[in-house]
């Protein structure tokens, strides 16, 4: 068995991975710490936890965790883990780290999307881009994992077959992003507040989003210009799920099945990334609850537009389930392990 | 008093009217018309107008209708009016088509995108298009008025100052439109069943939407270029409310300022066009149930595109206020008369 | 015109009442106090009034505000009124109390349920309870209205023929309440946050709730037992409407028809009571946005016990409605005036 | 393996139960049966099985499927069940039914409340009623097993140990019953139409429900009397779960801690039903998604009533979970195998 970890274990994301990490036979949670819930039971904190999960929180620091497990989920805000790491704890333990600290391989992005400085830019170096599609190879090396944003997650897998293929033109590409409200946090604030967003429809961030920066620097890697784009999210009056609606010129004319070749060569062997059938597409209530990330496309000749539309779980595929599964590739295990759910319809 | 009568009461369309209708001090509701409700009392089947509102359905064509009343309002699956209407009903009433028949001045367009023959082409030529930030003049001088569908109220009226400055790159143009689900209607079908539609996200009609080629015929109208563009709606899990989204390469450098301007130049003047302040943005909440259209614009630098959101409620500035604001133009009215409530918030 | 402030205006019941004055022809909005909002424009805390409301909000107590205007409607935490409040000021101004601190008429009452001193018995003994169905003649003469809570009016109203006419056993009386969300107010925290309450059902307040007293005392007044209940509040995932299920042993045999007719006599010329057909039983969507009270009975022989159900807008008869009824009772207005509204359907 | 069918495989119930073999390490789904998608690819009708369940369905009946199969599921309107089945099959298959035609014993019962005949009365002899917590070891011999309705499940755990004990009036219980709107299944009709339901609540079935015979049957086998009682389904907006809210009359003085300790005496060992701590009541998002039913009590000593809340998750422990349970018992598995998912949170 696997000891593992998670710090920030109180959050959405914390509890989310909890909750499949509990799944998996090849795991077992040693420590769980939140600075706000120190020393409470898991399951007075998380009622579904009750009489299942008997942890206590403990407010712990990476390194003070390092000496207990094989590998630490983190689960914490922007600019926290990248002051508390250092390669002596690297050396101990492997990283998982959903937060935003690793994921710009460019520090100086970072520090401007980010408005703080790199703690630890030695480590930066080394962290892989945990998005599994792309970077299998990487991450099954690394010691240190940067888990993708959930919008990135869900962009990038849309768009990633027509970069590497030169289909699109580079800056032509807009992404209108739509999300539940889940990623906004557990923290109460009065854009979430029920009877605030309930009912409603907005857009956010605009032309301003800090997951910007991370589409554009992934995209760009596997295209010899380098993209610029928009990128806008919503906010939908519903707990889960991401849609992204991504529209691109097409530089080379193709038709449907071409391009669905194109797709299928990328993620014909990927159990997580789903092709919708032709003039079927994705919905997010099909991904919700699950690691599945599914994918639809579409050619509009009369503007020689092709449109991409993606969804998944932005808790799952994009946060928890997706960590789950870096670690099941770093330690070898199946893959699917603990996240072969699909999704509970309807819920 | 003015005398109207509704052909299709008791859509959502329908009884939206009437209860605007209910509020206008110039106005008779006459009769309403319903083939499925033949004979029943209105309050029977809408509970909200219990004790208040005592009219009996009556299946009629607009022809009956006609001898009754100074105003009919149709409010009918397309293709139906234009099989109906002739120019022996125009001179004795006035005619505002909510449905589809009369947007599209090119006949042809319109039996390409609708399937199906138009009935009434000379009639067509003399219809104005119900938009009275664009048309107002027209429409006081108009026998028939073709309301605009609810997409494109929000889209003309977000995009239109722009392509009348020749600031945007005509064939730029992305429309990510996203409404809530009584713009589906009434008619119950799987799509739009409480379980398969709540707490999930999706596109729809992706580059085949109907609204697409009204946007289009309009705002061509106002360039020397024929606008060809992607208009994409989706379906948020709400009941009212339409945001879109659009993009458009900006052809010439200007500042947030010199942009606001020019829309205050189209708009200043216009009750029911608000702009918001720099940097806030429309939401749904605060148009839904008032007959506003809420717009905001962003500049993004990076990648020299603009970008606006306009919010409508789709039931009422995208139809049934918005016809109102027509009758109460053709009949020189105080063109708020009726429609004048601002959002309820929160509901 | 009559002047009139609004202390606590930044808050849902503040907002919802500011809506409605703007609506009502013999007013006049003079001044609006918010403490946490003072100096700001109304139109830029809530975006709805953008372009049509353009008061500033301003710190006042209520002593000063009653210099400036003829009436003050109060929509403070409880406590707060009964310590500002005094005779002096009730000889300039009229008051309605949209809070607590007036609607026990048992000071020892209150101060157990409410675990605070009461500031001015004094004035308690004069105010008059504010639904105007019981009280009407009362209201007219009133120096100071307690507008009642907003599940006390949905179970009062639903309940009070009943005891009148001595049909039921009053030990036997169990409310089974629910209520949107809107109902607990603007101020966040972990219980509203959108996804903690989205998409789950809870009961509160359970055996304790503060309405409990107050439903107690004012149907007690109409019977000659002490009347102790049991009265459960839920939360629904929505935003606004209450709904009451109410069940009470029959103490006499009775048919539907005449316990329709004991209805008939009391609510008969009532016009924001509304009884529903038999077997037709009110929903909140035919009621949100208005001020009616829809009422529908059953009587059930198998158990020989009678169940009401009871639905109002929690925000408008439950609250801000109300408020404006009794002011037009107390200014000898139509008793309609600015609250004539049906419900908006669907929103 | 064991292998097994089910006949109305493409309802919410059957989706649900197909969903949760799946996970199943003891069983194979060798065939699924439907009428209206014979033919069809499972993963055409439900998206979320894209490429992970690749049965089609076929439109089979009982007598032909017990050729295939070691078990049936039964997810068919009432009525049908009772027709197909007969003695011979029942040599060949064991039948969890998860309608209504084997849940009443008492044929009179259910043919007054359902409206029709009794097709196999020989059978529903022999039927057990599947509710584990009451039943296990009966269920162990059965041939077939009724499976519970979802609110009598939610209602009868929640009472059984007081009726058990003694410890309430009989005659005093009211149960007011919430459910989300899968509930009302997958066919299309009005009232569960997204804008008809969303933001709204209602009572139905007063005083009618089918489920009240059911829970006065199960609760009056424990009792010496015949238990009558009131019963009240309210929807909630929302798509999963159940909470009851329960109310008796205290016989007999006790407190919290002596009643908790009988829910313990009942409940302690069982795994799927929770007791939640002094004060902490369910809400159905805790359940949602698990097989779990959990309880909270509170003792009213102003009105010596006892209320009880109950959730669980309508689908799960109301349907498909608790056949799985029955089916576990059945073959002698671990009761918890493929069930013993907590709640996702926030979803």
């Amino acid at each position: 068995m696997v000891k593992v970890g998670v710090i920030g274990a109180t959050g959405y994301v914390g509890t989310e991975l909890i909750r499949l990490l509990m799944k998996h036979k090849n795991v077992q949670i040693e420590a769980i710490s939140s600075r706000t819930y120190d020393g409470q039971n898991y399951d007075d904190i998380y009622e579904n936890y009750r009489d299942v999960f008997k942890l206590k929180c403990k407010d712990m620091d990476i390194a003070e965790m390092a000496e207990k497990v094989d590998l630490i989920f983190l689960a914490l805000p922007h600019g926290i883990a990248s002051k508390q790491l250092d390669k002596k704890i690297l050396e101990k333990v492997k990283i998982i780290d959903m937060g935003a600290d690793y994921r710009l391989s460019d520090v100086d992005n970072y520090e401007k999307w980010y408005a703080t400085d790199h703690g630890s830019k030695d480590i930066l170096k080394e962290a892989v881009y945990g998005l599994p599609e792309l970077y299998r190879e990487d991450i099954k090396k690394a010691r240190i994992v940067a888990n993708p944003g959930c919008y990135p997650t869900s962009s990038i897998l849309s768009i990633y077959p027509l970069i590497r293929e030169g289909i699109i033109d580079e800056n032509s590409l807009i992404i209108d992003a739509k999300s539940g409200i889940t990623g906004a946090g557990r923290s109460v604030n009065l854009a979430t507040h029920f009877t605030e967003s309930n009912e409603s429809f907005k857009a956010y961030g605009i032309a301003s989003h800090r997951h910007t920066p991370e589409i554009e620097e992934q995209l760009s890697k596997f295209s010899d210009k380098e993209i610029v784009l928009n990128f806008t999210p919503h906010l939908v009056p519903m707990n889960r799920g991401i849609l992204t609606t991504s529209y691109a010129k097409m530089k080379v004319e193709k038709t449907y099945k071409e391009i669905k070749d194109i797709y299928d060569k990328y993620y014909g062997d990927e159990f997580f990334v789903r092709m919708t059938k032709e003039n079927i597409f994705p919905e997010t209530k099909w991904v919700k609850g699950s690691n599945f990330c599914d994918i639809g496309i579409k050619i509009d000749q009369r503007t020689n537009r092709i449109i991409v539309i993606g969804a998944i779980d932005n808790m799952i595929k994009g946060s928890a389930g997706q960590a789950l599964q870096n670690m099941n590739i770093i330690f070898g295990f199946d893959e699917k392990e603990g996240i072969d759910d699909i999704s509970i319809f309807p819920i």
